[in-house]
């Protein structure tokens, strides 16, 4: 798997370094808290997959310009805006290895500097100058926020439908994997049947990418219980694999399993315990099969573009989604 | 004055109505607790004034759609949305006679529905297919966040220049009153010279709009030394009337001044004798003449259009910008 790694990474080390330099000079530091703050957030070793997604996609449909690497901010921005937002909201500690915005600083800056990064965005969307862009843009601030929203309501409610959370990962993760992919083929000029395909890649990846995120909340660190093991459920975050596991559980299970969700400070062997349940009842095979599903479709979307090494990444990007380890 | 308001009001009866209908419509409540918490910062009786500014910038430039309240919800979206986020910042308690949602509910609720509200905006913004209305748009939220994270840090700072202060609300206010003006403009069509103008006009009322504002805090309900008195001073925001009368005070006067900047409770007699010394060094005098010459600006650039009942109401919102008490 690190072999798979590597081979994107070499892949794309040209670009990542593009993105990497246009995050650094679209931030436009007019104030130095901004750039403090939302470098804290922006320079903390993402992956840098959105960006990425939309400067393949571009490459993909023949964009022959040169403002990818610039364009493509727009999407670690919004990102990193969510990610400012969503720590104060959960009330989380640690993000990336480091301690959060709104704890290192405060929670109005940590808002103030979330809705910096949002406009920030939007600005160099703006600059495209593309409509279609513009409302693929608008379309995805609406429904992350509305995912956000929805999320916060849903906390600690055990009767979450694999619906729901479809839905609900479809708003907070696939639309902007979707709207990235479909940007770049927007860029390229690309007719409606690419960008439709791109656009329906990256709404699959997006999907698979969160059940295999959401996993590695119940695999990760098994063995040590590191720190972020167990955080969605100590977040009251009802997930795919405990959702499917709850609907197969036994009476007594179930009741074992709920009682855990929203519970700050479970220990080691409930958590443990909880873990051999959600293997028991199906709910990690289950999410492994419904990742794999999506990512087997993210794949064949790509059929309808012809075989070019930049089709050759998106593909090893989807099978990397579905084995990464964090 | 009050025969201004009415006449005013009188006038753009029908417009409110149908904004206010608007408001409600595109709220799109998908979800009953964003529809509560937007609807608690949105039907509070704020004053319509952003899309009221809208409509009749549209309708003075020959607007024939039919769109016109529903695009100037924009105005009013963006305006709650940063209410949302501000009540936060500056840990307000009450707003327009109600408690504010970050206490009604909580932060996040707060955060989220401000994020919601701006994403509704820039919805409908996409919806009107106008790239520069886009670019309007974006343009705001981009100056409105910069100036809100500028305001913060600036708390409590005494020595906040002239300049510094036009800065901050113009991205505080100016710019949203400007956006909305230019919007109306674009939306009919409008040449440069007029839409230009119409930008103008909205920038002018803005500043004389937010220094009238500012001045309220002083000399409203000084008799009873209200709840609202006092608020800025107490939020450690220095505003044009006292950064005046601090550049002409003596030195014993300053420093009185100055230690009341941020003093959460400081007591009537401290509020009187700071009034007092705003008086004596000009501040207040200095910042209604300033407020009367972006209001004489504002209506010189309503000159370019000729003469009609939609000019005149714009022509008189201009004078009660100036001599409102609320």
């Amino acid at each position: 798997m690190i072999d798979l790694k590597q081979k994107i990474l070499a892949a794309v080390d040209d670009d990542l370094k593009a993105i990497e330099k246009a995050l650094a000079e679209n931030l436009n530091p007019y104030f130095d808290l901004v750039a403090q703050v939302a470098g804290h957030i922006l320079f903390a070793g993402g992956k840098r997959l959105r960006p990425l997604l939309m400067v393949l996609g571009a490459r993909l449909c023949g964009y022959a310009g040169n403002h990818a690497a610039r364009f493509s901010t727009i999407f670690e921005y919004l990102h990193a805006a969510t990610l400012l937002h969503d720590d104060l909201v959960d009330g989380a500690v640690m993000r990336r290895g480091r301690q959060v915005a709104n704890r290192v600083w405060d929670n109005s800056t940590a808002v103030l500097t979330g809705d910096f990064l949002l406009a920030r965005g939007l600005s160099i969307a703006a600059d495209t100058g593309l409509c279609a862009v513009i409302q693929t843009i608008a379309q995805i601030t609406e429904n992350m926020s509305q995912g956000e929203i929805r999320q916060l309501e849903k906390r600690g409610d055990t009767t979450l439908t694999e619906d729901e959370y479809l839905d609900l990962i479809r708003c907070k993760t696939a639309i902007l994997f979707q709207g990235a992919c479909r940007t770049g083929a927007l860029l390229a000029g690309a007719g409606i049947a690419k960008v439709q395909s791109l656009t329906d890649y990256g709404n699959h990846l997006g999907l698979a990418f969160q059940m295999a995120d959401d996993l590695l909340d119940y695999t990760q660190d098994l063995a040590s219980l590191g720190k972020h093991a167990g955080a969605d459920l100590r977040e009251g975050k009802l997930t795919l694999p405990m959702i499917h596991a709850l609907s197969r559980a036994t009476p007594t299970d179930r009741s074992r399993m709920s009682a855990l969700l929203g519970k700050p400070d479970f220990t080691c062997a409930e958590f443990v315990a909880l873990t051999e349940m959600l293997v028991r009842h199906g709910g990690i095979a289950y999410t492994q099969a419904q990742a794999a599903v999506h990512i087997r479709m993210a794949k064949q979307k790509l059929q309808v573009f012809s075989d070019s090494p930049t089709r050759d990444i998106l593909m090893d990007i989807a099978d990397y989604a579905l084995v990464r380890k964090a």
